[in-house]
């Protein structure tokens, strides 16, 4: 860290200030400027807090040096990370699709979905059993019965199961019947939520918050990782912003830099990004060409019907249609699908 | 809702929706423009889906006409709901002003800034035992111990509590302690927890999310009035926009916006809308103006070795000079202080 | 459109709004619901105001239904429009790179981009001759003397010549010297600008502005437009959020709505929409996956000496491995470059 | 300004990037971190280029330590600017109130509205003459027919006059009617007219452009400031976000910033910041009790026949109520109107 004192700081101030760092277990280095001193903060590893050292008398502000976060970080971990599901890789050469209903809304939905899925070349199936609505007089969810609707198509298709998670009780019981637990954008900065998946023995896949920068996602990852659960996938799915012909504007730019930032696969979901089935598939095509490794994309068979987000599902022969132009967009980039 | 048909629809398309609309028990009203049809839909009282609606054959968009929210808006409730916690009255005609350090972190701190911010004129003394922290290296507050350490300052001072409820399984816990629930921004829609604490015989400070829109406060504010608490305090505490100078954009129109909208009391956090401290005094002033019910101030004794907050964070010196300036402020707009 | 009239409206009022709408030329449609009485208004081809009407007595709200914009539509326009400057077609099957310097600093630095840019495959040069910068005290370009540059580099590379103009005076000298005229993001409702161009011989590549939105960059192009300049091409080259890690937040989602709503030509800007030169490859493949017809991209032989938007720029070799990898993009969907 | 250097950046680098820095005439001073070398750079008075200096080898990230303006800094120049017009004192201890239509429509309709406005106890008047509208089909404004009607508005009253300039060739005409040039948001960064506003001898108010952050606005008072115009009046009218229910977002943080950072006078214009007519009053109170030094406020005879902005104009009975209900509001923060 580094600290800039005002403009006419006294010396008294910044021996105050050297001193307290000093008793903090960090070395400094001074630099006199002509207008202003700069100290240079040598750290012990532990973090230090900002905002209270620029509440010390003669402090103007500081300048943080290294990342907040370390085990997302590429710096400390290099090479990719690849979580495996089964036999399917997330992460790795191959881009993987995630795709199924928003909601679980009945045993045939689902199935039919799975099927129509698997054969468009779907690897993971997708299904809510507990839905965060906005309105408290919107469809809620199934919940178990859900869950065991989930179990019952992946032994029927052989997909692995992806479903939300959303407060740390319901934990145990998703684990029993998920393959990957889904951490909703809004439960992004749901902290005891994030310890409780930190702990469980199953793939994360963490979206970002709506209204979160991309460095609050990497912390969020953080939790996660430091709870011990090594494998997080992160997920952009759009962020809020002035404009409304969207749903929500997808920030393509996150694609590449959490790349370059973070070793952990990076997925996108382009339903909830734009919010209009029609725009699911040049986004999804995007999606891959700036470099994620895989999509998530919500299918229903009539979406007409559907008991929510029927604005962004695509009906199965859509999505079939999208599979087969996103195949030569994997392959321009050197991976496959 | 009224539904918009495209340009050129059938007259079998329309003929469709018609029979839809009816099958759900609405009555319908068309009207045939030069280039559109329109159908008025005339409800039976449950809420239908437009974005199902929007997926039909032949039909444009669809247009909501009444409000989401029903038991949070003022249209069926206008007399200004009034929330009692002991003898302090928020949303009556005085001002209430919640004060205190943003975490507990020990005996000494919390009592001696309860007796300061009674002194200065407080109504109701705040202080986290639970803290949603961005990093997961950062203090995550004392827990039970903090909750104690409220109940003391309580005892001595006679101030009401508030502190904050983070997951649906601590609702009991903090019920024991809390004369009001808080519920932070970063979890206005977590619906679990809005649940939980609808269930709770406490009143909730409900913030508004830093992305949710007034509407989605509202509807937030809904679950927990549906589930049969009808104690809730709204909180307006800065929403994320682009500038950066300070940590959150307050969003001051909401204040009228709200008290028009709705009966609920309305609460102004200038702390953590500004995230400077030296803006927390003109700030107060401008909400009280804008016609907020009341405010909450985060308070240190020394702010520059607080745990969390402390650029926000006032000296109860600079705190006791804020209330002294409001005073001619609440008069001004014919309250008191 | 359609008048909402607030629950509880009297007679009297509906009457009298039917009467100023009929005096304004217009046909009503009455539909009589529960609980609020809905007008439609068929129109006679001139645009109402709908603020005025939402002042009217007893009206509570009104809806669009028709889009604000015609010429730029393409519902009234189906086929694409294709730009023709020279040889190149922007809009054509085949996507354009534009490529070249910020700013124009020196003849030596435009030849030997123009040179590098046009083997690497770029079929016009951009250069700018007059910079709106935000500082007083930056670079503000060369002026006439970098048109004089540009025009000595399309002699010698034949490629077309693309600036930015700033004020409306400035359209009859640029024009002697450019092939294309840009509007800048800055500039994108500078309507006296606007009205400038519309009637200028040149085509236009319109910019939106960062802070509006999708509907407001096709009003700012119905300017051009409707002033009798039919070329117009239209560039996303992202919007202001709050994600600080990159310099704007480029809205992928706007190229298919843009392709959706118009007839016009669509591109991207990479480099201002990242603001740092390594992410503007894989964004530049996304663009082109999305659907955009060509990207705009900034590159300078000495990056780390430019006077202007260094962060961003490309070195020529970088340019060049950008464009080999974009061609196989292009290809995959079904395009060429 | 500081350079920190990459992790791992070599000797070699660090003595190349000294070298440049020495070159453009500065001083260093060098401190090595455990992990990262920082480079302080002494400055002499001309800015550097941070994004050139990030491009070199080796180096990470640059921070700057100085404001980019200095000439609107409070830090140069302690003491409040008053603007004078005739006897009228802007940024003094009282607060003015600019009052009148959004456009001038008619003659009759100004010198009603003059009249009224004045007798409420506004001190200026304001009309548009000339109309930036995002619609081409829209009032575009009278021109100069505008200018001499406010001209004979001011002859009847005494008020002082101001309007909007949309261009730098406007400026001469609009000066021989204005007392005070107004910039409009959507030209805040349109340079050229900055540069001739700074030329011109009348103050100006110059709006914050709705996307752009409290640094901008004060970095385009500088350029009007560094061409010779002293008298610059900074207007906060509201800013872009996500919210939807009204037109803009206030930033009321921006009033009490804008004054610590600056010596200009703040203005506020709650007609544009909320685009609803109900808010104006609360929010003018609020604008106030932050330490705004004066209001712009729209106020129309018969808003119901506006031309423009009709949803945001106050009737004149309802300015006079506003007028009372703000005395108050300016004697409790030590102020008068």
């Amino acid at each position: 860290m580094i600290i800039i004192m005002k403009t006419g700081a006294s010396n008294d101030q910044i021996d105050h200030v050297v001193a307290k760092i000093e008793q903090l277990g960090c070395r400094v280095d001074i630099s006199h400027g002509e207008e202003k001193t700069i100290i240079g903060v040598i750290g012990n590893g532990r973090p230090l807090d900002r905002e209270q050292i620029e509440r010390w008398d003669g402090v103007s502000q500081t300048v943080p040096i290294l990342k907040p976060f370390k085990l997302a970080s590429r710096d400390f971990h290099p090479v990719n990370t690849v979580v495996e599901v089964g036999d399917v890789r997330l992460g790795g050469d191959e881009v993987v699709v995630i795709a199924g209903p928003c909601a679980v809304e009945s045993r045939g939905q689902v199935i039919e979905t799975a099927h129509a899925v698997k054969e468009a070349g779907a690897k993971i199936l997708r299904g809510g059993a507990y839905k965060p609505r906005t309105s408290p007089y919107s469809f809620q969810g199934l919940g178990e019965e859900a869950l065991e609707i989930l179990a019952l198509a992946k032994q029927e298709t052989g997909l692995p199961i992806i479903t939300e998670v959303m407060e740390p009780q319901m934990v145990p019981l998703v684990t029993v019947y998920a393959d990957i637990l889904q951490v909703g954008a809004r439960n992004m900065q749901n902290f005891a939520l994030l310890h409780a998946v930190g702990e469980a023995h199953r793939p994360v896949l963490l979206k970002r918050s709506m209204m979160s920068t991309i460095e609050e996602l990497l912390m969020a990852a953080e939790y996660i990782l430091s709870h011990g659960n090594q494998n997080v996938i992160l997920c952009e799915r759009g962020i809020r912003t002035f404009e409304t012909y969207t749903r929500f504007t997808l920030d393509i730019n996150a694609v590449p830099v959490l790349k370059k930032l973070s070793h952990l696969p990076v997925f996108v979901d382009p339903s909830h990004a734009t919010g209009k089935w029609e725009l699911v598939e040049p986004i999804s095509r995007a999606a891959i060409a700036a470099g994620a490794d895989g999509l998530e994309i919500e299918v229903h068979p009539r979406p007409e019907e559907a008991l929510s987000d029927s604005a962004q599902s695509l009906k199965p022969t859509r999505f079939n249609e999208l599979m087969r132009g996103l195949k030569p967009v994997t392959q321009a980039v050197g991976r496959s699908l």
